[in-house]
């Protein structure tokens, strides 16, 4: 049974690292004592030992031991292996390029699919959708793909914004981006704002946390949808 | 001799497109009755069209002719043949994806290289860079390649904003998306505010417009440059 939470992002203005996730990765990752870290996203540039430090350091709390996927000789007999995932956020095209370089992507899809539990926060949420062609991030390297997991039939857009209504400044907002998305795609994308994940159990898709999440589907206006609704796009795939 | 124009953006808030470059686009253009529209980033989806019509409709006011680059048979004789070019913004991945496919950017270089007059707004400014890699765009379709023309020995970040005091939001900064980029890369970046452009004339390249310009450099603490001042990175590259 898939048992997935992306989340729109690891931490909380003013709020320790993973904090407000607490209840859910006690649900996601019950009674499992070891997990592995996707550290490949590196946000800021941090090294991947620093980087699975900082998530050690916050999964302590739950008594869950983690693992860098860095430190394996073979990646793929350890994701293989695993009995829970987690990958961080940071930038994407880093991410997704070092998973299609290892060719990693099809192993991961296969575990995740298969019940091994997953937690991707912001970056690490976007490689749970079809494609990484609604993050926000600088595109630093160039991936030999931007072809994802697609562990849900839809992408996200993690740390979405409202456009700010006194804004003077020219550069494109949020939903202005998501629409030229949807000029050349006709993949549904789920904004989640800052607070907010999806959670995945078996073939039930929810969007959960504290705030609604904005859903936009190619020719359709966007709409709001509460926490604890189910996600599904009949006929749009 | 190299006779260029990259700017941030092509509307002041407020104002007309294009309005506050019109002296600048002057100069560029002085004497040239007839210059090449390329539209292939098609801002929010907008038409080859609609969005020629649109750029031409501002030049008529400066007594030039634009026509769309998608109009002509052989898009690399018509550039052969160009007396200017003006390249819009919208979607920087579109345009880059069109420029390798139908073959354009060695051509559109060598025009510029050879003194035919260049001006680029946003995604049209990314282009003139060495490459791609710092837009603030989303990746709604995958370029055979990020390599853009290289007119300038260093890369844009148009819309550069800087970070907001008051923010609550965990999403990455322009700053920490740029620190990313020279985590990668060692190629010197331009942070170009609303308002502001470079200016190329020859071998001399300089930061124009009415505000101050962010430079990044790898390694080294980003620093401000005022108007007027010259662009060199001895060394960097």
């Amino acid at each position: 049974m898939k048992n997935i939470v992306l989340a729109s992002t690891s931490t909380l203005f003013g709020e320790e690292y993973l904090a407000y996730l607490g209840p859910v990765i006690k649900d996601l990752f019950h009674n499992i004592p070891e997990i592995i870290f996707i550290p490949f996203a590196r946000p800021g540039g941090i090294s991947y030992n620093d980087y699975t430090q900082k998530a050690a350091t916050a999964f302590a709390a739950w008594d869950i031991k983690v693992t860098g996927l860095h430190t394996f000789r073979d990646p793929v007999e350890a994701i293989q292996q695993a009995k829970g995932f987690f990958t961080g956020g940071g930038n994407t095209f880093l991410l997704v390029k070092q998973l299609h370089e290892f060719d990693l992507v099809h192993a991961l899809k296969t575990a995740v699919e298969g019940g091994t539990p997953y937690l991707g926060a912001s970056a690490g949420s976007n490689i749970g959708g079809i494609n990484m062609q609604t993050t926000n991030d600088m595109p630093i390297v160039y991936p030999p793909s931007f072809a994802t997991m697609g562990l849900v039939p839809f992408n996200l857009n993690p740390h979405y914004l409202d456009p700010d209504p006194n804004s003077q400044h020219n550069g494109e907002t949020r939903e202005t981006r998501i629409k030229e998305f949807h000029s050349q795609n006709s993949i549904p994308v789920v904004g989640l704002r800052e607070g907010s994940w999806i959670r995945v159990k078996g073939d039930v898709i929810k969007t959960e946390g504290s705030r609604d999440s904005r859903i936009f589907e190619q020719g359709k206006e966007p709409y709001e949808l509460q926490p604890g609704t189910e996600l599904a796009f009949p006929g749009t795939l």
